[in-house]
């Protein structure tokens, strides 16, 4: 296995000793000193051409708790602004003697062409509308810690900007590999025009699907899509899809609730249950970090034992 | 000690010790290498609000020196453009396991609503016009290093835009813990309106002050005042409170000269004064290092010794 | 030796020295683990007034092969923005006790400026139109492993905007330390008035020099010279002076092709041609890296063995 660009890029199988291994690095993070020199002097670039605060500082902290070096360049920061194309900026990196791309981007398929360039890793953090592999495998982490590590059967609804999130994407993926059951809750205006392959149920309706779920997983309303008339007003979001606490008080008691972040509080979850009981968010960043480090690893590791 | 928010969380033992460690520190910065492992493992955050050229170098360069991993965001690279809160973003980080985050923010108290958000420990590198507790801390140092350890009868002159620096707040509050005596000098449209409470003497008269001084800190005089006419002309303020050449030769021969940069040479200083042989600014960034060395050692080492 | 500010810094021997001990970071960056710790607790601080990706990312990954600690920063992030002089920002880091500081700036002999101001190493890496030593020593250094320790007669053209051209500067001296013969090609308008003292040939015609090159070596055309009506358009610039394929095939079959990028595909340069067997534009990249090991280990090392 050499790149990440997908979460279709690991079966059954894979996946299981993905997260298995994600599990050993979690202890690993809970030591005193949370580092293992298991891939020293290896080269980690994470070349964001979108902003994101949370992806990118967790995947640092994960290639420094494994002792590589990290170098970061962000669009406004590098010499894309000289007009330089993505290609030459990739080989050039590549020619460096760099072990590992970690590549966020605003277009779809942008990391399966940056891999087709150059020998190093890739792996993808975002691709437009596409994909974001780590953020499944950090959600499926979260559940397994929660509900085992068989997940058939579960009860998943997502709910939200479907049509614009790869979050979404990757994530309907990897619950349909572990055997999960997910049903997608959206606005018309926020859906696919075709799901046509996509294993899962859709409804408008979430109210009718509270009392049965095992996760409800929200995704962010990014206000900007408003003004495209995407979406009705905020107000009337919430109204209809928001996780209120009204709503929350009709989830069974053992439901869970998960967001990928950065949250509108007030929008599509209510600050009371972001932060309540259920709500498995502070989790899913702390996991994300023991992800990372897990597929860092399983690509650019020797195969040696983790610590 | 978990955070260091104030000047005031140190009392005068806690200064002391705080004083000696930086000693310590500074003598390890001066070996071949100048680095030891106190906190391997150990992540440091600095998240900056406002840009600081100075101050984020000094907090990484001694992270860096006790073997922390240091991982630095600043508005313009992160998703706080995305509208993310302080909460969201500082309680994010926290999960993936951060120790201490560093906080410059304009907002005065902004670093005391982080440490009660999270458990990492918090260290206030400067909020708004409240305080910036490790700046008086290494003025303390310098001083202490040119006067001995007993600071008690100094007599200190600060001079500038009191009204808007946290540099002056906690160095008052600092200065009154180790019993030194502090004149604040200033136009009035610079002082507070009330100083009750504030253990100083003031005046508006820099000359008369002159020959009796041990101490002349003068602080930056931003140019973006003078548009809220806080401000005289440049010109009027540096004929009445700049340090000029003719008013240094009314100094005491051994009065030392103070700036917590940057400068405007010219404005508040003349170059001549700043370079001169009585000035202790470039001693102040030296042991900036040191003192932040001090900092981080006392609240995220394991209380061994120092190397 | 304690800084490199031009490449006429080093004397013929000085250069041979430089490259041999480059062919040996070579080798060390070609290890499972290309890293060693020679100048571990060195600090680095990369200052740069300019944009540059390729440049700043082979300094730090150079750095950080030899275990320094790399504090950088760029204009937009720094106290710069406050209207702080040049001077005080590099005495302040100079203060907080830094080994080596790598400049680029857009002003010729900002770095020499630096180095009167400091006690650290200075290395140029680019100021405006005058030098980049290091680029040149990458140059060298690529011909070297092609061609042979010995480069004397080697007959090479630079071709493209020789009076902006730092990189043509550098290089033209160090081509001729070694005893290479450099022509220049350039339209009128890309030329210097004088070219008094550069040991070189020039000429406007291409063409007629194609068939007896050993390298032709391409600069960027800066799209932005257009407006200033320094260029024709872009496609007579091509026609007359362009690497196309039909001129490549031309050259003898082992000319060498270089560019020190980043380059425009389809003006200066062909993407054929960049991407074909005669291009030694990756190499020139990952030599980079070795050239700035070397560099940093001669001026900051103890002058002990490499590895």
């Amino acid at each position: 296995m050499k790149n990440l660009l997908s979460i279709t890029d690991l079966d059954r199988d894979d996946l299981e000793t993905m997260l298995s291994l994600s599990e050993d690095f979690l202890h690993v993070t809970e030591r005193d000193i949370p580092k293992v020199p298991a891939l020293q002097g290896k080269v980690v670039v994470s070349l964001f051409y979108e902003d994101s605060t949370r992806t990118r500082i967790s995947f640092e902290t994960a290639a420094k708790r494994l002792s590589c070096d990290v170098m970061s360049f962000s669009v406004g920061s590098s010499s894309v602004n000289k007009g330089e194309g993505l290609r030459d900026t990739v080989q050039t990196i590549a020619a460096m003697g760099v072990d590992a791309v970690v590549v966020r981007h605003s277009a779809a398929g942008a990391p399966n062409r940056v891999a087709s360039w150059i020998d190093a890793s890739i792996i993808n953090a975002g691709d437009g509308s596409h994909e974001h592999p780590t953020q499944a495998l950090l959600d499926l982490l979260t559940l397994r810690r929660k509900r085992g590590s068989d997940l058939s059967g579960l009860r998943v609804a997502i709910v939200g900007d479907i049509v614009h999130s790869r979050v979404a994407r990757s994530l309907v993926l990897g619950l349909d590999a572990v055997g999960a059951h997910t049903t997608l809750v959206a606005p018309p205006t926020l859906l696919p025009d075709s799901l046509e392959g996509w294993p899962v149920d859709v409804t408008h309706d979430l109210d009718s699907l509270l009392p049965e779920l095992d996760v409800l997983y929200l995704l962010r309303i990014q206000r900007e899509r408003q003004s495209a008339s995407r979406l009705p007003s905020l107000r009337e979001y919430t109204a209809r899809w928001g996780l209120t606490v009204e709503r929350a008080s009709r989830l069974k008691p053992d439901t869970l609730v998960m967001h990928p972040g950065p949250m509108n509080r007030g929008v599509e979850i209510a600050a009371e249950v972001a932060e309540g009981p259920a709500s498995l968010i502070k989790e899913q960043v702390t996991n994300g970090v023991a992800v990372r480090m897990a597929v860092l690893y399983t690509l650019l590791g020797s195969g040696g034992t983790v610590a």
